[in-house]
């Protein structure tokens, strides 16, 4: 998968899938502020056919706070998308926003320094609950 | 502000500001798809105040179908944040997600070049949008 993500492949049924994505965010302590069902978007405003596969936009409202502390400009890389795709029959992939991508953006200054603690913390729970997802699937 | 997003400062209200953002990027052929009150979010689960700030989710669908052809997992960067912020009194930001960094997340290969040309139409209406915002303001 892509440099810019973290991501799992599971195999086991798509909305399998999003059911236990949303309950080991939940676990990590995000939330998820907005969804967008990809393919059902897609196919009512353009009449094409994707993969079924929904953005997720999770949250922990404690490491956005803190995050905007140091870098305002940081809610444009805001919320971290949690991204369920079918690839085939019964496999499907999770793909999270890397949180240290925000590192790579923002530089290595003082706000990137202040930043690393927090995508640190927020890249430990994402990976934790991919981890989950995947156990769960297996 | 930050290398990762295009930005204009306006002297206008914070809420005359979104009301023009939305009207811009409608013009632009950008739907909204996502919205986060971010004073209202941290407020409610954190009871901490910030200035007052909107993550707009913006997304042109043929552009977003262009991008998964040749990048799925581009999923996880979309939609493409807009975000309005109070800076000061009377002073307000408007801040987008710089299309362009897709590329450099991307990479210079086959997808990231079959890419460019989704990115520059992107960052080329976006660019738009803000212009507008800006005149409109001033």
């Amino acid at each position: 998968m892509a440099d810019y993500t973290i991501s799992v492949t599971i195999d086991r049924s798509y909305d399998a899938t999003v059911e236990a994505v949303r309950e080991q965010l939940a676990e990590v302590g995000f939330g998820v502020l907005t969804e967008i069902d990809l393919k059902a978007k897609l196919k009512e405003k353009l009449d094409v056919e994707v993969a079924p596969q929904i953005i997720l936009g999770a949250c922990r409202p404690q490491l956005a706070y803190d995050a905007l502390q140091v870098e305002p400009s940081i809610a444009a890389l805001l919320p971290c998308n949690v991204v369920v795709r079918t690839v085939a029959d019964g496999t499907t992939v999770v793909e999270a926003f890397d949180p240290l991508v925000m590192i790579s953006l923002v530089g290595e200054g003082a706000a990137g320094n202040a930043l690393r603690a927090v995508a640190d913390d927020a890249r430990q729970r994402l990976s934790a609950a991919l981890a989950a997802v995947s156990e769960a699937g297996s």
